[in-house]
């Protein structure tokens, strides 16, 4: 890609690493530089050889970077942004990957300077594993990535575009606002579902949970310091979602309570139905 | 096994073909029969060879059984325990595959004649799909099979466990009141708050559903009148699990609401680590 020389990852987790070692293998002449501030996940980076050169501080990372990403816990974007300010090349793109971005929208504007362009990305990919030994060049293969923009579709948000789909990614626009809003119902809320429902269980019924239990509950093995970032800067929307949630489950229950069967069962077919057109969506993409 | 020269199965989809086709397939010389009110669903079960012999009437199919296995939805039990009452041996053994236990033990006790023995069965198996043409014999492979009984362990339920065994199940006893309490939480909770997830969704977010999405919700694609069913008769137990994960929600809600992550972060964490704890259970289980 002729409009990135360089590209600078911040934070090698999962999704750094992986973002690193897809640059790596797909965009041949690009160089991929990262960071990440633990000493030893620099040592593994290496060992790994995920990026082309792994730096032990973050100013010399981001100098010579057209593009640079930040792949670590919401939380933190506020103070790179702070630190990065003053290094950043001019016409440098800003992004990062973290799941909420109205704040880091807000942040953006009040930390990078205007010699820079931030577009957030959100790609929807992952899993609950978490480490740069679990990072794979494919993570991104056929994945949503959301791009989040203020100002439109400007020229760095069409580089970043064509990135991401160099990465395997279907781009899609939204505004921070609409992303955020969405993401409560359809990610953040699974996740709080799903951290709920293990808290809802002792550790002896536990002992009778079979393969249903264990898929509903997967995500809730993500790791808590991302997931508190992720629910807390998107606290508004976040208790929308629960209190949706809550309503449908008093419905739910107040249909077993006074057997009502043909309630319960069209709640349960209207899932059902709605379940099996997300799937044929799914695998029309796929095709 | 000696004890059991011919087990009918009645009710011929998942599960029930499963029986069969693991009982064709493991149990040497015991004589596999089946019994579905669908002829359509006959006409399959003859065609994929699930059963020795598949019967057009519930009567005949029964007569000559000395295990008789019901795996239809729990609400049929009634009309089916009333309508074989009177044909079943003396000594037959009957059992169902039902995922509630007391209303079956109610219903069998009022139905059955003293001359044969019911224990309940619950193999923890299974997949959201339906119908025969997705049985397999080796769907109770290493899964857990939950005995009820209701005085204690007598030669029946020595001979019930003994069959579910040589499936590949590992055996375990419980009161039905017991039973149905545990499962509320750990399967029939699931389902409720899969279900309740969906319809929290709209069209237009499920567009963004990702993997954690789908797979939170998996349980929901299983069938609504099965569900309807389970949840109906386990009213009681349901509706205080919906109450306990309506108070896990609210208090994650609260800390979301109030900005404490630290709270958050510790609510997330005990979820993630209890689910580590089942994991390494189960994959001690598997060894």
């Amino acid at each position: 890609m002729k409009d990135l020389q360089q590209i600078t990852v911040i934070g090698l987790g999962l999704l750094g690493g992986s973002i690193t070692l897809a640059v790596k293998n797909r965009l041949a002449g690009v160089k991929v530089a990262g960071y990440t501030h633990r000493e030893a996940t620099r040592q593994k980076a290496r060992k790994l050889k995920v990026a082309h050169h792994v730096f032990d501080d973050m100013g010399p990372a981001v100098a010579d970077a057209d593009l640079v990403i930040l792949a670590t816990p919401v939380c933190t974007f506020e103070n790179i942004f702070c630190e990065i300010s003053k290094t950043l090349r001019t016409g440098c793109i800003v992004t990062d990957v973290g799941s909420t971005k109205v704040l880091a929208h807000r942040w953006a504007a009040k930390y990078l300077p205007h010699t820079v362009r931030y577009t957030g990305s959100h790609p929807i990919a992952g899993s609950e594993k978490r480490g740069i030994e679990f990072a794979t060049a494919d993570l991104f293969e056929d994945s949503l990535c959301i791009l989040t923009c203020k100002a439109g579709n400007d020229k760095s948000a069409r580089i970043l575009s064509k990135f991401w789909s160099s990465l395997g990614c279907n781009v899609q626009f939204l505004s921070p606002a609409r992303h955020d809003k969405i993401l409560a119902s359809v990610s953040h809320l699974p996740h709080a579902v799903a951290a709920s429902l293990i808290n809802s269980n002792t550790s002896n019924t536990l002992k009778f949970a079979g393969k249903g239990f264990t898929d509903t509950t997967r995500v809730a093995s993500g790791p808590a310091n991302i997931w508190a970032d992720i629910l807390i800067t998107n606290a508004e929307n976040v208790t929308k979602s629960i209190d949706t949630i809550i309503a449908e489950l008093t419905k739910l229950k107040q249909a077993v309570q006074s057997g009502q069967k043909k309630q319960i069962f069209n709640i349960l077919e209207k899932a059902r139905n709605k379940r099996a057109d997300i799937i044929d969506e799914q695998s029309n993409k796929g095709k």
